[in-house]
């Protein structure tokens, strides 16, 4: 594929160009901030780098589109995608990212801080023995690119990692993957449930009830995408103990409005989806590799498979 | 040695009784608590299992002398030691347990936890980049068993560990080990200072203004003993910023005392000697495991050197 013309969109676009300044490639680039894209921009591109899609987007000379982030749904869901234009996102470090995120909040947990915290505040000296991580169960939904990365970093720290895929294979270090259709007959003691699925037709609202219920007290955490929950089951869950709490990085709209009960619930942590976030040299690290792998007819490890939706 | 007659006090001696019911060894036990402990008791055992000395506990016929803790200060400091009497002491998890607790701390603290959640109460949605574990500097006072676990579990996750010892012998896998009399002319740029240290005549307020003053901004860790550090050093060195943030898991006296400064601070965060808890488990597989080592007349790495207090 010969790629000559790259418009750069998206919220770190200038960060984006400044880095580039330097290079020596043959390509002409555009980075322009996305209210300002024209549709002469659009006919003069052939790859579009961006967070989501333009309006006009489609029908025109793109021949590569590629993703800052790594979940591809606002490409993708609910969307036509034209089969003949590759798509590509950004995998780089979200691994490592998110396992540190998810880590931060499991040891917070067994550490006991939130009672410690509210011991310091009345002056109380109450000492209560905190659990280890080898006698955690984490499992996770998710065994790509993220999901693999959480089970590589918590089996190095002794964490037990099993895990959820839709086709069930089994991958190192996971002690074992369940197939996404067979986890309503499962029974878990997973002390931690942790999702990193792409938002797709398939994982819209996987968090139901039904769902929640085959847990017991377990602590909730989504970093992968909040379309994947059913926000009032969720609540259910948690008023009937199938959840003991919820660490949410991602939700079905965000900002998170200003009314939405998840705010003030005790046993909800809210962060404002910041476990992986795409920084500007993740970003042009993976676009430079990516465009490479492109030019030089390479495998591409971070292709998007448009019909299954990442 | 032979040792026939051992008594178990202290904290825990009902559950460890309760564990080693089954036991199967030919010896005598009696099992008491520290305050119905008799004279007759001392003279009849020829070994002492417990967390602190006893009044009368010396010039007696106790050969061996085991410390449900892993430090032995509450032995050693400021009391005359019999060279003829054997000292151990429990090492055996309390690594595992103290490099958890001082990773939570870390990641809670990179992890932005406390800024989301102040923003969480207000309903304020603001994202702010969490930092990454292998970009942080850790600085461990101590490159013993507790030190040295630290240094692994750290290393492992990509944090650069650097240590301070009284020898400055290198050990992998710190990048450097510092000698404890040249940290004065060291410059550090650790984001994180961790003391693990015993309490000895050497490490009596080693924290002291002149240590603290080389620090810039970071947060201090303490797992050792209370008595390295100079309380009103510590607070001056938060209000100057050379500590941004203290965690203190030991203090000089324990409860720690309701008036005391450290309570209503904000940026020092309390947990009352938690972080290596002996388990009646790890109690009695350190003793039997240190038991049989003394019987079979093997090397024992849990000698404490009672001529340099740990």
């Amino acid at each position: 594929m010969n790629i000559q013309n790259i418009l750069v969109t998206g919220r770190i676009f200038k960060e984006i160009e400044k880095m580039m300044e330097s290079n020596t490639l043959n390509k002409s680039f555009k980075f322009i901030a996305q209210e300002r894209v024209t549709q002469e921009d659009l006919d003069w591109a052939d790859a579009y780098v961006s967070f989501a899609p333009i309006k006009d987007l489609d029908d025109r000379n793109i021949k590569w589109v590629h993703s800052l982030g790594a979940g591809v749904d606002s490409f993708l869901l609910n969307r036509e995608w034209n089969a003949g234009v590759l798509l590509t996102r950004t995998v780089c470090s979200f691994g490592e990212k998110i396992s540190e995120y998810c880590l931060s909040y499991i040891l917070r947990d067994i550490q006991l801080h939130d009672v410690f915290e509210k011991d310091q505040l009345e002056k109380v000296w109450a000492p209560k023995t905190p659990k280890l991580l080898k006698d955690q169960k984490v499992l996770v939904f998710g065994t790509g690119e993220i999901g693999l990365e959480i089970a590589k970093k918590f089996n190095l720290l002794g964490i037990q990692v099993f895990g959820v895929s839709m086709t069930g294979t089994q991958k190192e270090p996971f002690q074992q993957v369940y197939k996404t259709e067979e986890i309503h007959q499962v029974t878990f003691d997973a002390n931690y449930v942790i999702n990193t699925l792409p938002l797709t037709d398939q994982t819209y609202h996987l968090f139901n009830q039904s769902l929640f219920q085959r847990f017991n007290q377990v602590t909730f955490i989504n970093c992968g995408r909040g379309g994947s929950v059913d926000d009032g089951a969720l609540i259910e869950a948690l008023n009937q103990g199938h959840v003991r709490q919820a660490v949410l990085d991602v939700f079905s709209v965000e900002p998170l409005p200003e009314d939405h009960a998840f705010w003030c619930r005790k046993d909800i942590k809210i962060t404002p989806h910041i476990s992986a976030i795409t920084s500007p040299e993740d970003a042009v690290a993976c676009f430079l590799e990516t465009m490479e792998n492109i030019e030089n007819n390479s495998p591409l490890s971070n292709k998007v498979d448009t019909s299954k939706g990442y």
